[in-house]
């Protein structure tokens, strides 16, 4: 039985602003953050003081009690983090906004994230100086070389590789697709800068088997989308998108980072997928378009099978052919997501999926009634969400 | 009309470490972390990996993902915390757990805190490198020797004494009553080391107005509550203790940290209780026993008026002639709270709350029926619980 909460919130509003490479923003993260949700507000057609809950993910920096006294906010009634490394909870920071909202707790909360790497610290580098806590697991990592995420989960995509015979140029179709995909919108950092597979097959070894081209990019900016019932949102300005269901966490130790998960290689999102349908009362058969997580394009395949679009091991076949792509089966990261249109740890997707569900993406996929927001494949916990127009 | 989730979710069991001076503790905060949940768990007869939700607060810094993989945990589904600096959060993290409870997200949630100061960093200390972005606030105030809570606080408190003719005095009233109560709790780490009103008065000061006996100990340990539906707490072990209502946040521009509210010196709780209330659906007369986060003797005062318990400026007559002691009118912080148990950054005082509740505490109010549980005071977000038996 559907949860009794699909249906009864919607995504009313969405904002972002100017994404660029790292260190080329010239306003501060905390600037760009309110920024971001002064733009969703806009959209929405709502007053920005009228938001009173605030929900982000991961590192997030930029604190709701400072962001409400920036943004006026008459009065701040819930405010959470999703917790954990990476980029598992994109959907996870707009769930728990959801959830605020389905409960009664605030009227109208914001989901958000600001990034600025060139502010703080490029992901891609490994920590000059490791937090002993957060990242616990750096100290079985850390001695043997694994300093920075491509190392991390270079190791998982070649053990998937080695299991199941898949291939350097399936990896290739997903930063084609996406990279085809930024070439019809302008806000993509990559818009401008189409690749070939060829291309992908050339670009220098960052962490074997990971090219240039399997990495997301490194880049600074925000974004942000209200979050409100269905009822308060049939009274703004946007056509509302509804939230059909949500689902976070991770399988049996599954929370223990990635390289000792009894599912390993999988993304570790079986079990989180399980509720996501469930929840929601479809299947994948019935979703129409999708926006899939990739800090590197092999977890965008093992994504995909965790989620049901294919058995274990038959990703790369999957993502061949063109069906990934704009106008084929499954089009997936329709803006050119992490890898071609910015990594702001995967919030751009959110937005990306409420696009498509308006109708209004630059790589609109025709009569799409719903759309599939996959976290951080290979993070833990990770997080999911469904939507419908 | 109150809360639709009025008393449909319960704190079923109660876990914590013993408490220590900071710097004295054995073990590491993850392991007294895992020791608090087990201790729950146990408590309410709930194996610990059937707990799939984990929520806290503040700077928590023992990660669900980490502590699911000690613990076993089957499957985790959720995960939050209540975001904000200091001890705004105790019942917010709790109330965070609740709502994912409530919505069916999981089953058993484990809200929780631990805090070794000793293996981190001394909260009375001024940070010695302040993180700029956490601590935004702090450029403004570190310039003109603002560099650690006493001295933040003392500043508000003291206008506050200024502008309604409250005494030092009426600021050791809480801390005697706090100490009191601890004599009767071995579990406190001032047991067996009662003070007079005269001690605090003779006590060395610290920032004035505050003395020694003003400010909350520095102290080392964790401590969890396992959340779970009204229906599934029946089951388990303990006699369920209800939530009727819950609440967070801020007024307008009261998350700017505290020393430019509008409504200053107030605790910035005044909106906070009011929505409280009204889910409760029940008023400050109807509450038996208090637990009211004390970071300062005198944010006690400034909560109990923010929660109606007595009027603007009336907090220094309201805490004389005992009746916020044992056996009083309304006695708060019946362990010894913050002062004289342990300064778990306040989440002892939801535990002490369940004890009231189950008739179980150390100083247990005769037949009390409902127990409020305040934030902390003069922190932004600040949060709020009523509990009732």
């Amino acid at each position: 039985m559907p949860w009794e909460f699909r249906d009864k919130v919607c995504i009313a509003g969405i904002g972002e602003t100017k994404y660029t490479r790292w260190g080329k923003q010239t306003k501060s993260e905390f600037a760009l953050t309110c920024e971001a949700i002064i733009n969703a507000a806009s959209d929405a057609g709502l007053p920005v003081d009228e938001i009173d809950g605030f929900a982000s993910y991961a590192t997030e920096r930029q604190m709701p009690a400072h962001l409400a006294s920036a943004l006026g906010v008459k009065r701040l009634r819930y405010e959470s983090l999703h917790w954990g490394g990476g980029g598992g909870g994109a959907p996870g920071g707009a769930m728990n906004a959801m959830l605020a909202v389905a409960t009664g707790v605030c009227n109208y909360a914001v989901a958000y994230r600001s990034l600025c790497q060139g502010q703080f610290h490029r992901f891609g580098q490994g920590a000059a100086s490791p937090n002993a806590v957060v990242g616990m697991e750096q100290a079985f990592r850390a001695p043997w070389g694994l300093l920075s995420p491509p190392q991390d989960y270079a190791l998982q995509a070649r053990r998937y590789m080695h299991d199941y015979g898949v291939t350097s140029k399936q990896l290739g179709a997903v930063a084609v697709a996406s990279y085809k995909h930024a070439q019809k919108n302008p806000r993509a950092v990559m818009y401008g800068r189409p690749i070939t597979l060829e291309d992908h097959q050339a670009s220098r070894m960052i962490a074997d088997p990971f090219r240039l081209y399997d990495c997301c990019q490194e880049n600074d900016g925000a974004c942000a989308v209200i979050v409100t019932t269905a009822e308060r949102a049939r009274a703004l300005k946007q056509r509302p998108v509804y939230i059909m269901g949500a689902s976070q966490g991770a399988s049996y130790r599954g929370a223990a980072w990635i390289h000792n998960w009894p599912e390993y290689p999988s993304a570790a999102f079986t079990e989180v997928a399980k509720d996501l349908y469930v929840r929601a009362g479809i299947g994948p058969k019935d979703i129409d378009v999708a926006q899939v997580y990739e800090n590197f394009t092999a977890m965008v395949l093992l994504s995909l099978e965790d989620h049901g679009f294919c058995k274990r091991g038959e990703g790369g076949a999957f993502v061949e052919g063109g069906r990934i792509e704009m106008g084929g089966e499954l089009p997936i990261n329709t803006s050119g997501g992490n890898l071609a249109e910015a990594y702001i740890h995967g919030f751009e997707l959110v937005i990306e999926g409420v696009r498509q569900m308006r109708g209004t993406s630059t790589c609109q996929q025709p009569d799409a009634e719903t759309c599939l927001i996959a976290g951080g494949p290979g993070v833990s916990p990770c997080s999911d969400m469904i939507l419908r127009r």
